[in-house]
């Protein structure tokens, strides 16, 4: 393993992205200067990955301070509200780019209350930012070891969409982090990736970066994993999230539900891997979550190439709802959590 | 509805086949001169869909009959044989292909032991192909006949693959046979198509045919299903099959196994429609059924454009197989039967 894929850096210049739209086929970075561009660059899917998109937001908000010309901590303040809002709006789903945002407005506040001057304030905010980032992967890595001691030797394990490096902050993963965590440990591990239309997010990003680190990925098509898991080959299942309720239920990419429904009937482990930043106590079960709903072209077409025909017409939810009935575990970098989540949770939190 | 599409025909030229591997983009017709062509055909998937394959079998058959240039009824009888095994290489799973052949090769037993000649012979087995034609575009309006009153007005009915007109001698279909009959019955009826990858029938084929007779669609990716079972929109699932154990099993398309256990979960009932063609009393339980593995670039490519990563592993199964526990009924062109099928489909066969 070289675990060295880092998605999202800071840079003198911006935020430097790599253009996860592009990959496998072309690995190229681009330089945010604004903040508008990292919200786009977070609406468009240069990232996606909810612990990704927190580490954007974060690195947006410091990003809108550093440009804000004027002198008046009240004028900041009301400048970075109009950057969370402008951040905010850009997906509806993931809590980490909420949880970001409200957490670098919370070290405004305090440096504010500090009597902060504004340019002391902006390196607070990068700082903070920077430190974000640093808890995000420090938080794969405590995912990645009490993750890691869930799977065996020889274990073939099944994952839908993508929820390594390149959906976090980098390095380690949260799903995939749990499977480089258990070959780190020295451990034998097979992966079988979803493709998981409509994105494709498991064909492109999941293959490509299982590849990098040399662990063994075969790539199915979403509708293969029912037959594979009653084969008997698939011995775990792990899955990111992009938000967990507070009861347990998951929100993650299109399809789990599915993949957790059946991994239920055949008798095999279902794990959710996600940093404590995903959990939102404030929503009491998933039917609280709010499910975004994408654009008609991601179903139509593939790579500009027409698959459907003109005009049919098309419903392209971005997430399900797994209910907590049908996970086994949710890995943090807290431990393990298991039912019931409404304590287990909300003690990792009191922890 | 038009009712009018027919994807194989016979014609004094050779066997016609309407290219499916291009649709919905383009309508193009095969003229397919040989029984080689015929095959080639079958196996590069210019039609597909177990009764459609079978009809163009016996059309390949009748074809290798007509261009046979000896006397001798034995040198016929030779040819035949070697037309059948090349037919009988195309495709492992449908079973309509080998009951076609074997049918095609009993009427010329039977006209050999009449005494007929060459010429009489081949008039005869080009009837038989002309008749096994008819007979499965009858076969499905009997399923649509009964499989439309399983339906109710207003439902929205989810089906996967193509089980359509185009996927047998054309007109109703099998599994779309019963939606387009609950229509002709003066039911309102919608519909949910899985894409399907990864050769998208339903994106391709079951979208494009029901638009052709005014049936509403709406497409979903495969991992859709469970999410919009789960809210409640889908009142029955209707699906087709490639091969029916004598106990029920029931192989399909891949992707049919999740579906079926999804809506098991959502006391949603799951039907399956094929003709009785398409039952092998001679395969005791899913388990005896051959699934198909097909080429990688199925999975890494769609239209030419590179998904995955060069040299990723895949795995390609065609088909799976769903357990008779979780089939509600099997529609034939007999009736509908229920559980147990190693009684109720043997005594169609009876009847």
């Amino acid at each position: 393993m070289k675990l060295d894929i880092i998605p999202v850096k800071w840079s003198d210049e911006g935020v430097l992205m790599l253009d996860q739209r592009l990959l496998p086929t072309e690995e190229k970075w681009l330089t945010l200067r604004t903040y508008e561009d990292v919200a786009a660059g977070i609406r468009d899917m240069v990232v996606r990955g909810a612990p990704a998109i927190g580490v954007s937001a974060a690195y947006g908000m410091a990003l809108g301070a550093k440009n804000f010309v004027g002198t008046a901590v009240a004028d900041l303040e009301d400048e970075l509200d109009f950057v969370g809002e402008t951040l905010a709006k850009t997906r509806p789903t993931a809590v980490n780019l909420f949880w970001a945002i409200d957490r670098m407005k919370a070290t405004f506040q305090k440096a504010k209350a500090e009597g902060k001057s504004v340019s002391d304030i902006k390196k607070e905010l990068l700082e903070d930012a920077k430190a974000i980032h640093d808890e995000d992967i420090e938080a794969q890595r405590l995912i990645a070891h009490f993750g890691g001691q869930l799977l065996n030797d020889n274990d073939t394990v099944l994952t839908h969409c993508n929820a390594g490096a390149l959906a976090t902050g980098g390095v380690w993963g949260t799903a995939l982090g749990v499977i480089r965590g258990a070959v780190d440990q020295g451990k034998t591990i097979a992966v079988v990736a979803d493709e998981t239309r409509p994105y494709l997010q498991g064909a492109r990003l999941t293959a490509w970066e299982l590849m990098e680190d040399d662990i063994p990925v075969t790539l199915i098509t979403d509708n293969m994993s029912g037959h594979v898991m009653k084969s008997g080959k698939i011995k775990a299942v792990v899955v990111g999230s992009d938000r967990i309720a507070a009861n347990g239920d998951v929100a993650n990419k299109i399809g789990t539900y599915m993949v957790a429904v059946l991994a239920h009937r055949h008798n095999i482990p279902f794990y959710v891997a996600a940093p404590l930043s995903t959990v939102d106590l404030n929503c009491p079960t998933g039917d609280d979550i709010p499910i975004e709903e994408r654009g008609r072209e991601e179903v139509t077409h593939v790579k500009g190439q027409q698959l459907a025909p003109e005009g049919v017409g098309i419903t392209n939810y971005g997430f399900d709802v797994t209910p907590n009935e049908l996970v086994t575990a949710i890995i943090t970098e807290k431990g393990v959590a298991r039912a019931p989540y409404v304590y287990s949770l909300k003690a990792q939190f009191d922890q």
